[in-house]
């Protein structure tokens, strides 16, 4: 059997430790290319570059891997890999990460590494992003090779089901070692953001956003405790948007006769 | 009973014509504060501006309202109001738009303006984004106004489920009026991307992305439907990402002793 073609892209950039991390894990296990933006891409949500150019320029940065920089977003990334790179070549599996930082909760909407792997599901294709929940310049990846090539394997062996992501994220390093996987709901929690001023040497006013991180959810089946509990929170995540229960709702509540 | 106060963000622009029409329907509803990007922001699915600055300036743009242009991306600017401009004044409604384009069936992923009426629902605010599906330089919103004051009132009224913003599109103006509402799910779709290859003046390759969408949904209760048959779409869209089925699946499809 030949071996997997596997897609890798990233919201750090092409030349940070994470996808360095996982480009070495993916090797041991099939052809790997690479499509990552050229800069850090952090909070870039699922942004994609129109009416604006791209450029993409092969990288020989990964040792015997093809690799390319790009101008574009990670969603371009993936695009750029489905349509252009390699075209007649149709990855199975595209992975996105080691994201430096946690992609938990709410944070999914505003990451990078999930437009990458969201995007790699609008195509069809079994993607998987990639966190590890520690912010610390030093942070620490070793403790989860083993467990990203554990769960691409099980990917490439079971599949995702049609229209969803899988969003894996990793505690930090702690004294004790990871207790396991749990298959999770996104917790319910929010950025509370505050804003700095700050006067520029002009004396004109700009601001830096901060946030603390808040979290409502008091169940035991969400990303949030997981992490807090030292297991690796997977959550399937959809790229169908659309609030079911709030369809008839609306049908139901909603005063039809003035809305003619 | 003091009048409702609206926040009003958008993604094409302070500027631009749709925002012009959003406000001047508002005001006749209620209070109005703007606060929308000082530049275009189309494609900027739910980024936010971390790392960098923001800027954020009074502008004397609207009549007889309070306004905001800054350099922020949409998300950014309903934080930037909700936290910042507003602060001790919540909102009792947000809308985003109009847009000049759909943001019909997985555009919401990519949209700003969506992104700005998930911001305010993250909130815990009712929001609404509205979008004209006509990409037209000569767009005419003149039809929508009665429509975009109808559904405002509805939802002053009645509210929208908590974790929910509505995805709100317009048919372009026809020969035919528009024939009412729909209430729909967001549709199979999505847009198949070509790269078209140019060369600097240095000789060096860049790209334009273009892209064909693709309509999967052979179904009638879907938003690109409503669309084409002359209806308004209202998609109910959620932020909680989690694909609630895949979870049970995943948990019995695994292979687990090979997960440990």
């Amino acid at each position: 059997m030949s071996k997997p073609l596997i897609l890798v892209s990233n919201d750090d950039g092409i030349t940070s430790k994470g996808i360095r991390v996982l480009v070495s894990v993916m090797k041991k296990i099939g052809d790997v290319v690479v499509v990552a933006p050229d800069s850090p891409q952090s909070g870039m949500g699922h942004a994609i570059t129109i009416g604006e150019t791209l450029r993409l320029y092969e990288e020989d940065i990964f040792e015997d891997v093809l690799a390319f920089k790009s101008s574009g977003t990670p969603a371009d990334c993936v695009k750029l890999a489905k349509h252009y790179v390699l075209k007649d070549r149709t990855p199975d599996l595209v992975v996105s990460g080691i994201n430096h930082g946690s992609n938990t909760s709410i944070s999914v909407l505003y990451s990078g590494t999930m437009s990458a792997a969201i995007e790699g599901a609008l195509e069809g294709l079994p993607s998987i992003g990639f966190s590890l929940c520690d912010y610390s310049s030093k942070a620490d990846f070793s403790h989860l090779e083993e467990w990203v090539e554990k769960i691409a394997l099980q990917v490439l062996e079971r599949g995702i089901a049609k229209g969803v992501a899988l969003n894996v994220n990793f505690p930090p390093k702690r004294n004790e070692s990871i207790k396991g996987i749990k298959i999770c709901r996104q917790a319910d929690a929010k950025w509370q953001e505050e804003f700095a001023e700050r006067y520029d040497p002009t004396g004109r006013k700009y601001f830096w956003m901060a946030g603390n991180f808040v979290n409502f959810d008091k169940g035991e089946d969400n990303d949030e405790w997981a992490i807090a509990n030292n297991y690796i929170s997977i959550v399937p995540c959809q790229y169908d948007l659309t609030a079911h229960h709030a369809i008839t709702q609306i049908n139901k509540d909603w005063d039809w006769d003035k809305l003619k």
